[in-house]
C-alpha cells in the first residue's frame, strides 16, 4: 500500500467467511520490499467460474491463460502475484504462469485448466519463475488469513484496502457474495477492472455466472475510469463454490436468479466505485449522468468523454465551476449532439439549457456543491432516450506526483 | 500572456511585412486586464481566404460564420477577441459576431461576410456588444503594429509569442508566408488548432488555398495534441493578398504550385510544432513516430492513444524510460496491433521487440535521451506499411496548476 490514504477512502467492510474458499498469503518478493505480495485462494471441488478480461491487444499471459481457462468452467484455485504484471514478457512470462499453475495443480491434485492466476505491477519485466515457486510453497503450508490481509495483499499503489459483500435468497437459501478488488491508475478497463476477484457460496453453474457476470461488468467496471489508459491486465474472476446448499441456478429464469443477479451487480457496482474512490491523486468522487441521447452506447461514449476530460477533471479538483469545459468534452465526444439542445446540470442546480447559461444563472449553490467530496454532473442532450451514467474522480498534483516516479 | 515562460519556448522570428496586410490591436477590456485584447487585420481588396475549422459538435458562433463567409472565399478584414471564446452563448453570442462583422464592413466599405471573426477565451460568457464595438473603433484609428504585438494579442494562456515565416517561388516571384498562432491547452485539433492565422503576399485562387490548407492541416494541426481536449473555437485561416504579382495559382499542377504547398505545410508545421510547445506545463517536446500499421489512419491513431496517455506522459515527464506504458497505450488504441510483433523504440536505443524486452537491454542510454528536452518514440507494429508521426509534450504538475484555476 502507498503512503497518504486517499481522502475519499471508505473503511474495511465487515465479511464473513465463503463456504469452500480457503485463503493464504506468502512473501513471494517480487519487489525489494517487506511484505506480502502473493495469495493463494483454495476453492473447494465443484467450483464454477466466469470472468471478464481487458480488451487491451497486449494482453498479459495471465489474462491469456485465463481465458482459456475460463472455457472450461472449473476452478480449484487462484494465485495473485503483486509488484509485476508479467505483461509482455514472451515466452518467459508464459513460462512463469504455466509453472505457478503445474506447481499449485500438483499440489491440489487437480487439473492446471483449473488455477487461475493474475498479476498486477510493472509491464516488461518476467516475472521471476524461481521467486514464484518459492512463494506458492510458503502460502501452501502458510495458517489461513482473513479477507483483509488478502486484500493488502493483492494491492500495489492502492492507498486502501477494498472490498464489499452483499446477500441474495436463492431456493430459500441466503447465498452470500464477497469481492475484493485492486486498483488505482491505468483504470479504464474495457470490460473489466484492474484485478478484481469475487466468491460466492451459492451454487452456480458457470454459463449462468458468466452472463450475470457480464452484465455486472457492463454496468459497473466499464463504467469507471481514473485516466483513460487501459491496462493490460485488467481482469475480474467470479467463483461459486456451491456450499450454501441450493439448487444450482442454471436458467436465466430460475427461482432466485434475479435475486442473485441484483446482488452480483450491486458487488461490482460497490467495487467499482471503491477503485474509484482510490483513483490516483483524487479528492473528489464524480458521477455523470447523461440522459437524451440517441441511444444509451452514444449516452455512455459522450459521458465517457466528459469523465476523461482532463480540463473538466482539473476544474473539478480547483472547485471551478467551469461548466464550458463539460460543453467542449460534449462536443468533441464524436456523437450525435446539438449545441443548442443541451443542457447541463451540477448537483441539483441547471446551469445552461438551450445552448446558453440559464436566465439569471446564480454560481453560488453550484460553487457549494463542488465544495464538497461527491460531485454530480448531468447532461441531458435532448436527442433521444438514451442514459448512461459513469464515474471518475478529479486530476490533482497528486496524479502527477505518483506516477511521474512510479518505477523510481 | 502567462507567468512563466514555457522551458520549450523558441525566439520570436524576425518577420518581413505582408503586402496587403496591415494590423492594429486595441484595449476592448473583455478581462479586468490591462493588455490589449482584440487584433484588427486589413486586408487589400482581392484577398482570397480559406480556413479550416474545429469538428467539436458544438462549435462558437465566430466557427459558424466563418465557415459561412469561407464559401464565398473573399476576405477583406480579420477580429480576433481574446480573454472570451463567446461559445455556448445561444443568440447573444451570435449577435454579437454580428454586430462585429457589421461594424468592420461599415468602417471598410465592404460585405460583412469579407469579415472573419475568431475569439478565444472561457466559454459560456456572450461576447459583451459595446466592448466589442468599442474596441473595434479604438484599433480602427489605431497606428498600425508589427507581428509581434498582434501575435501577443491574440494570445490568453499562452507563454510565449509563437509565430513562423516561409517562402516559395512562384511564377518567377518570390512569394511570402507568415503565420502567427496562440494556444496551450485544450489542445488535441480534429482538422485545426485554436486560433492560427496565416497570410501570404502570394496571388491565390481560394479553391486552391483550401485544398492546400486542408492538406497541410492533416499532417500538422491535426498531428499534435496537449491534452486531448478539443476546442469549440478551433480555427486556422490563410489569407492572400496577392500583393506579389505572380499569376494566381488555382490549377493543382501550375508552375509554383509544389513550392507554395511545400512552404504552407512547412509553415503549418511549424506552428503546429510550437504550439505543443507552450503546452500548459510541458517540459518536454515528444515527437512519436508509429510504423508498420496497417494503413496510415491506424497508425495515426496508435500514435495519438501514445500520444494522449496520462501514464506515458507523467512517466516522461520524470524522465523514466517506463516503456512498458508504451505498450498498454498501443493495446487500448483499438487498433491492428499484436503483441508479439510489437517494437518500440526510445531516441535511437531499441527498448522490446517481438512482444519482450530487447536481450541485454540497456537502460543507460534511454535515461540518457529522456534526460533531453526533445523525446522520440518509435512504435513499429510489424502489420503493414501504415505510418504517422504526432507531437505532444508531457503532463506535469504545472498543467494542474494552470488548470485547476483557471477561472479564478
Amino acid at each position: 500500500m502507498s503512503s497518504a490514504v486517499s481522502p475519499l477512502a471508505l473503511p474495511f467492510p465487515e465479511l464473513p467467511a465463503i463456504g469452500g474458499v480457503t485463503l493464504r498469503v506468502a512473501r513471494a518478493r517480487y519487489k525489494t520490499w517487506d511484505r506480502c505480495d502473493l495469495t493463494y485462494a483454495e476453492l473447494a471441488p465443484g467450483t464454477a467460474v466466469a470472468g471478464v478480461t481487458t480488451q487491451s491487444r497486449c494482453p498479459s499471459p495471465e489474462v491469456e491463460w485465463c481465458r482459456r481457462a475460463l472455457v472450461l468452467g472449473n476452478a480449484r484455485a487462484l494465485v495473485v502475484n503483486a509488484g509485476n504484471s508479467n505483461a509482455f514478457t514472451g515466452d518467459r512470462g508464459r513460462a512463469a504462469v504455466e509453472a505457478i499453475a503445474a506447481r499449485t495443480a500438483g499440489h491440489l491434485g487437480c487439473m492446471p485448466s483449473d488455477v487461475f492466476v493474475a498479476s498486477t505491477g510493472v509491464i516488461g519485466v518476467p516475472l521471476p519463475i524461481d521467486r514464484a515457486e518459492a512463494g506458492l510453497d510458503a502460502a501452501f503450508v502458510a495458517e489461513p488469513c482473513d479477507w483483509r490481509a488478502a486484500t493488502e495483499t493483492i494491492g500495489t499503489t492502492d492507498t486502501f484496502a477494498k472490498a464489499a459483500v452483499t446477500r441474495a435468497v436463492v431456493d430459500g437459501r441466503t447465498v452470500t457474495l464477497v469481492g475484493i478488488i485492486k486498483g488505482s491508475g491505468m483504470i479504464a478497463p474495457d470490460m473489466a477492472t484492474m484485478l478484481g476477484f469475487i466468491f460466492t457460496d451459492a451454487a452456480v453453474e458457470a454459463p449462468f455466472l458468466q452472463r450475470a457476470l457480464s452484465a455486472a461488468n457492463a454496468a459497473s467496471f466499464s463504467c469507471i475510469t481514473v485516466d483513460s489508459d487501459t491496462s493490460t491486465s485488467d481482469t475480474v474472476l467470479a467463483f461459486a463454490t456451491g456450499t450454501a446448499g441450493n439448487a444450482p441456478l442454471a436458467a436465466d429464469d430460475s427461482d432466485g436468479a434475479d435475486a442473485f443477479r441484483a446482488a452480483l451487480a450491486d458487488l461490482c457496482l460497490q467495487l467499482a466505485h471503491l477503485v474509484v474512490r482510490d483513483g490516483e491523486g483524487a479528492s473528489k468522487f464524480i458521477r455523470i449522468d447523461v440522459t437524451g441521447a440517441e441511444s444509451d452506447r452514444s449516452a455512455h461514449r459522450v459521458a465517457m468523454s466528459v469523465a476523461n476530460s482532463p480540463l473538466v477533471k482539473t476544474a473539478i479538483a480547483g472547485e471551478d465551476a467551469n461548466w464550458g469545459r463539460v460543453v467542449m468534452a460534449v462536443g468533441k465526444a464524436g456523437e450525435a449532439a446539438e449545441r443548442d439542445r443541451l443542457a447541463i446540470r451540477f448537483g441539483n442546480t441547471q446551469v445552461a439549457e438551450g445552448g446558453l447559461a440559464v436566465s439569471g444563472y446564480d454560481e453560488a449553490p453550484v460553487a457549494a456543491h463542488l465544495k464538497g467530496q461527491d460531485v454530480e454532473i448531468g447532461v441531458d442532450l435532448g436527442m433521444g432516450e438514451g442514459r448512461a451514467t459513469v464515474w471518475t474522480c478529479d486530476l490533482t498534483h497528486g496524479y502527477i506526483s505518483i506516477n511521474a516516479d512510479y518505477r523510481s
